[in-house]
């Protein structure tokens, strides 16, 4: 039996508010811990997104009473709110920022308001953007000349790798995290996943592109899931939303791989615990670890998933590895299929929420 | 009679070879010369586009016999000429990239393949990119990882200014240029111009963005008049192709601005002869100046101007100051309206040309 340190999932979409049908905050820890996620990141592109004291306040609730695992929740910039996130950015795990479209609403257009979000939004706190493309360009640009740290999600694509790695070797603070679907499928699997369910942003790419990201592993800092639930019933509909849920697949993905010879337990280790843990500033979850059997072989079946969506990208794929127990905090969390956490036995690891509860563990390695 | 220096144009379409029937070397330059410019900087978006050493050398055979006054021809950036170009680059002004879409074929939209141009091109040879919005991000990020200098085409909207003033004050290499229209005209002017003549890449812009541009004027290093002449059929057709002519024009309306104290006489020289002389390396041309009546008023009639295409986005305005004579390298090539120096008076600027004739001249201030 393997064991290994609890790993952070910095990219999760947990739909609550306002889309619980597809996931709340007590199915997705479930599916996080049943992963071996310890600590989950939230995207605020809920409804209403979290872009204010209130929507925040709200989705802090929520999460405070049905979280299994820990959890961040990340404020959401808008076309107008940068002072008022920022006087935010204690409560919230960070910042994050959609300059391309993706699902929901939130989304900047103008070039000044993304650079408002990159100067009003404090300096030591994380910022993560959704930008491809020329999008990538303009958020490495304006983050050089603010001198702030960005955090790149999703990197899909060569030409986006090859610009993050040039931006890292002169110097700029940047750091990227890329998903496992995007590690392990390409636009060749569009046809056997079916068109609605093969929606994601950023799209699957090419062969090439897929190379081009485990040829510049080094260059990058945390597998992220993306976990983005959707039913079966919208991705086969006729306006499939775009997003996969990833939680329950991504440990096994990346153990198959190492079992493969593809990268090193190590660099996984970096990819799935430290690496986000650094970038995102949590702290140590004290006496936490899984029990993993790496040798074991499952197949993927969406049904027998905690996530409430019930399906998967890599339904019928033959993975290497499984989690048998979670042990969170001193407690036994996950074991053998059984999710043992209840709902609010998660705890907020923002700044403001750690300080309330009287500081316990250290501040983190920012 | 006020003598100046000969104006340098560092955008102009000529549209020689393939649209010969809107302008072509002989009546562009007549029109430059009309308008006190004594050296322009042709753009390659022609048909065919000048993207290789056949379709240069056939333009710089068209341009030796029919130019009246100096030219440099640009060489254009396609998807995949980044080496070819690069070895052109003595015979050429400098290399255009379209890193966004505006007339002609030329547009680049792989990051990959904007940034092999950035990197193939020599270091000490101008390169210049019509790039808006992210996309100037993009242009302005490569040139910096590439620690190389970039010029910004008819830079026409606030957030842009605000970038690329940020981008010097942090030390890039980045020089720009505006248009006479985008100093002028606005959105606000469209109904009176009419939707098909009124339409140009950029777009006018807004009237924020416009007193940005007037706000922000030391942070631009050249007026350009982005001379892109169309038929007045063709502007009011179907399908009105982007463009204004801007030759005979741009001198008086920034001598009007001079008279109405928006700049100095000397930040206009800056942006009319020494700034494009400057970052274009353009050699002095010597026994060469304008005499000027800065006081004479005149109205805007597209019938009287010397360009193929006859017409004017400022019909009917009343402008202040005129050429009255164009004396070029000791010769008087215009005279009270009338264009004296013939068809292959002009030379071309480029190092290799003129290192043909002899190396006259000093090698320019770059």
């Amino acid at each position: 039996m393997l064991r290994l340190p609890g790993l952070i999932d910095p990219h999760v979409h947990l739909r609550e508010p306002g889309a619980i049908h597809k996931e709340d905050f007590e199915s997705g820890t479930a599916a996080a811990l049943a992963g071996g996620f310890t600590a989950v990141l939230a995207m605020p592109n809920t409804d209403p997104p979290l872009t204010d004291a209130l929507s925040l306040a709200r989705a802090q609730a929520a999460a405070r009473s049905k979280a299994r695992c820990d959890y961040g929740l990340y404020l959401g910039g808008a076309e107008d709110n940068a002072p008022q996130v920022a006087g935010l950015a204690p409560s919230a795990c960070g910042l994050k920022l959609y300059l391309d479209q993706t699902y929901g609403p939130l989304r900047l257009v103008e070039t000044t308001a993304v650079w408002a979000h990159l100067r009003a939004w404090p300096k030591d706190r994380p910022l993560a953007a959704h930008a491809g493309g020329r999008s990538l360009a303009m958020v490495l640009l304006l983050a050089a000349l603010e001198g702030r740290s960005v955090h790149v999600c999703h990197v899909s694509r060569r030409e986006e790798i090859l610009l993050i790695r040039a931006a890292k070797e002169k110097g700029l603070p940047v750091t990227c995290e890329v998903t496992p679907h995007h590690l392990f499928l390409t636009q060749a699997d569009v046809p056997l996943l079916g068109s609605g369910r093969a929606e994601v942003r950023p799209r699957l790419a090419t062969e090439q592109d897929r190379q081009a990201l485990w040829e510049n592993l080094k260059v990058v800092d945390c597998i992220a899931t993306d976990h983005a639930p959707h039913t079966l019933a919208e991705k086969d509909g006729p306006q499939p939303p775009p997003g996969f849920p990833g939680l329950e697949t991504a440990l096994a993905l990346m153990l198959t791989a190492v079992a493969e010879g593809r990268l090193s337990q190590e660099a996984m280790l970096r990819l799935m615990h430290s690496g986000p843990r650094c970038i995102f500033g949590l702290p140590e979850q004290e006496e936490t670890w899984l029990e993993v059997d790496p040798d074991v072989q499952w197949e993927v079946r969406g049904e027998a998933l905690q996530t409430r969506c019930r399906w998967s990208p890599f339904e019928g794929m033959r993975l290497r590895g499984r989690v048998r127990r979670v042990t969170l905090r001193g407690r036994l969390a996950f074991e053998d299929g059984e999710v043992l956490a209840p709902p609010g036995f998660g705890r907020d690891l923002s700044p403001a929420a750690r300080e309330q509860r009287g500081g316990e563990g250290e501040r983190g390695p920012t």
